[in-house]
């Protein structure tokens, strides 16, 4: 395989460009790759290239984008993950595993429900550490677009935001009155999924969302929150004809 | 939430039973219950029950079957999950997560391309892990079925065992030669899932995997190896309109 680096920059076939400074890193140090060596480079809005390297400095990785080559095909839906925030790393492998599966942007949400350190708020460092968490993913899976992490926000902030976009919220099955199962919600071309805390929403926040979303269901099972929105994204795209 | 209680032996409404010893054990020293209180307990068989704590021993507990009360509803498909070993603990991650989402078995998989400590045989002390981690997940999703953790087959023993059953093998995007995406394989009853391991099939197996099996694949991008399992049996439950 191989390997793929995430070159923002890179726009025109032909032309050299400079690496981030943490891919720089990985080049050299991880995986000690050397001067005119073949890899791979996308700009996470969708292009790909067959890369040479072109030069190595000290802390500096310059390639020349050789070729273009077909990206993987990117979903057919654009789906916006706006998702709880979790406890621990656990939002790590949320986000992760969102961009794995195609997620086209990912929304962290501050809820009452959930408690602890670093759950009242989300300060620019998480937010780049997340973003970063996307680019490796993108890396890993073979996507040639990094999905953007968003500014946190509340629950009452994101159901203001009348972007025009369907709003899907997932719904515990128990508090499900009105909710459709997520396999029988007709597709659109982008859609915002919103998936609560553990434990799920406080019944105003229930209210909130059974006012502006769709509520949908999955399953009969209780699942685990951190696996919620890996399980939905797959479903709704299954759903939809787009996996 | 009524904690929910493991008692095999249950099956009649009325009667009094005794827990396994590991599940006495969560029901005192875990969650500290008291003789009298209200719990549920499954039989693991699809059966569930109100009941109430009869009697605390030094390391048994018994419990009454007050009365039988309507269980989660199993999947209509009954899906085995045939699973090559994953490193280190990530075979537990696949176990608990199957059974959340309603495999019927988990089948480890011993395959020539998994290298490291414990993936050339499984003793019965890790089936009987594997076992008790079906247990808990059973317990947490709601499920009153426990699905059994069969013994471990090469993939050649797997493939001889004609039992009728369909199987679905599914395939890295890249060797999909005759494979069909999974959204559209036709619904079965029943069906096996043939899951391989991080880096995929030797050539020699993904051709005995060929000559047996429907081969399926899954979107276009690289997915993790330890959340395959967990997306491939949503996709098929909603492609069969079973979730």
């Amino acid at each position: 395989v191989v390997p793929r680096f995430f070159a923002p920059t890179a726009s025109t076939t032909g032309s050299i460009v400079e690496l981030p400074e943490d891919e720089a890193a990985h080049l050299v140090r991880v995986l000690r790759i050397r001067n005119g060596a073949t890899v791979r480079a996308f700009n996470g809005r969708g292009q790909e290239w067959r890369a040479a390297v072109h030069e190595i400095g000290r802390r500096r990785v310059s390639l020349e984008l050789v070729e273009d080559v077909k990206a993987a095909p990117e979903p057919g839906v654009r789906i916006v993950l706006s998702v709880s925030l979790l406890k621990g790393d656990k939002m790590d492998e949320v986000v992760r595993d969102a961009v794995m599966l195609g997620a086209s942007a990912i929304r962290p949400v501050l809820s009452r429900r959930v408690d602890g350190p670093g759950t009242r708020t989300v300060g620019e460092a998480r937010r780049t550490r997340w973003q970063r968490i996307a680019v490796s993913s993108a890396k890993q899976c073979g996507r040639a677009v990094v999905p953007d992490v968003l500014p946190a926000s509340t629950l009452s902030e994101l159901l203001k935001d009348r972007s025009g976009r369907r709003r899907l919220a997932l719904m515990e099955p128990e508090s499900a009155t009105g909710a459709r199962r997520i396999a029988d919600v007709p597709r659109s071309d982008e859609v915002e999924l919103v998936v609560g805390p553990e434990g799920g929403w406080a019944a105003d926040e229930g209210e909130q969302l059974a006012a502006t979303c769709q509520l949908v269901t999955m399953g009969s099972q209780t699942l685990r929150a951190d696996a919620v929105p890996l399980i939905a994204i797959t479903a709704l795209r299954v759903a939809w004809d787009d996996f």
